[in-house]
């Protein structure tokens, strides 16, 4: 049994300071609005004073709003002092300078630091849906590695370097935000042409597929920085994107995420890549 | 066997070429540059006259760089006199407006005109890996289905509305051009972070879950037109994006991939749909 403490209360606070709890740890949970704090429930206890929350703790998990909110509150002294040999885990939502940040401030203060990235929706929190991503210490991840299973089957440490979990995080994300977009402008485009976006869905398997094969062909091309090939060029791959930003002009609907699509892939053309493949998009991508 | 020709001797064309003979068929084959026509083999007889190549011939098969292309060679009264009473199948890539022109020449000039477009590489022609979408009259899709079985496996009729094989090829690529951009920016993301890209696409299967997820989420909100949900509101997901635009800067890459998706949810939070799941942009991008 590990005395741990749960910093935030939000949707996923809560559903960690549970699983925590669950798994048979001493969970002190603490948020700004002690409400939320004493709703968590679960065999949780509530604090109302942060100090008294950590006090005592050997680990001390935090998900709060942004790094802002989290800033603030180990801006206090006091708050430093009692968590000095202690280990924070950083599992609010950031960017890799967000986690540096935190590892400045953990090091200032004698505290072990990890930083943490969830892949996983609040309800997934401690089944074999979610996976969280550490970075920071070796050592100090395999000392609390027993204890943070419980909020995923899936703990993936990924490297020393405090960013590297924010940075797969982000890298994940923009995969999916991006390949989601796409496709939501996809189905918008069948709509505005008369054809239903069922049709479209049917599809699932094509594109995804497709984007499945490239991330494959990408990762040895950029291990071997050569993307030559023989399956399609870039000019060919261009002339089909300017059918998308003309269906979509024609069809009156939104045409800003085809054109952002053409000009990117434009720009490889334009720095002679157009007799390459599909990957060798990344080249311009690496450079402002 | 049917007799046919194939417009078009280009990495494409041939192999479509190759696989009508392979079946069986009897193939004329013809391109601007004869000395490619000659090239192509595999049973097929070169012609250095289009008319020539067409003649007699109950299905012509289109396969060149674009429509404006094609559109000049079948402004020759000469061509469209022999190809009355026969059937075109268009499978230069296009949008669904190149598709209506095709049209509207077929009917001026007694044509039968399926729009058609191939989903796969050259490579893959007459493989399982092939997908054609056939739009156009149902009767005559099914007059010729089997001779057009030998160039892909599978053979899909979308629609008897002209545009629909090519806004469905359009909506298919956006979904894949869309999502492999944003897998290569990513990967950027992490060589600029000095995380080996290998650790991100180990991670394939995570981002092309969430994609996979969110499709058929977004698909059942579309039909309902209702894109409320208890998942993750467009307000967190934005939060998020904003990491990988401050990654990006941070790291001097290119920021412009990332800052067009935060535009385009950003817009989905100025229309007042922050409360409501990610699907929810489609709601923005119907419109212009």
């Amino acid at each position: 049994m590990t005395k741990l403490a749960v910093i935030g209360s939000g949707l996923m606070g809560s559903a960690l300071a549970r699983a925590f709890a669950a798994a048979g740890h001493d969970v002190a949970v603490w948020n700004r609005t002690h409400s939320k704090a004493r709703a968590v429930g679960g065999g949780t206890v509530a604090f109302e004073n942060l100090v008294e929350a950590v006090s005592g703790r050997e680990l001390v998990v935090v998900s709060v709003s942004n790094y802002a909110a989290s800033s603030e509150l180990f801006s206090s002294q006091a708050v430093a002092s009692v968590l000095a040999g202690k280990t924070v885990v950083q599992l609010t939502s950031g960017s890799p300078a967000d986690a540096r940040g935190g590892l400045e401030w953990a090091r200032a203060h004698g505290v072990d630091y990890l930083d943490a990235a969830i892949l996983a929706y609040p309800a997934f929190v401690a089944t074999d849906y979610a996976t969280v991503f550490y970075a920071g210490s070796r050592a100090v991840y395999d000392r609390h590695l027993e204890t943070l299973r419980a909020i995923a089957k899936n703990s993936v440490y990924v490297d020393e370097k405090i960013g590297s979990a924010a940075t797969l995080d982000c890298a994940i994300l923009e995969a999916y935000y991006g390949g989601s977009l796409a496709v939501l402008h996809a189905a918008a485009m069948c709509q505005a042409e008369g054809l239903d976006p069922k049709a479209f869905f049917a599809q699932k398997n094509s594109f995804l597929g497709l984007i499945s094969v490239t991330a494959d062909a990408a990762q040895g091309m950029i291990e071997n920085n050569d993307f030559t090939g023989q399956q399609c060029s870039l000019n060919t791959h261009v002339a089909a994107i300017e059918h998308i930003v003309r269906l979509s002009t024609d069809a009156r609907i939104s045409s800003r995420f085809p054109r952002e699509l053409l000009e990117n892939y434009r720009r490889a053309l334009g720095a002679g890549l157009g007799e390459q493949e599909l990957p060798a998009v990344f080249r311009t991508l690496k450079q402002d």
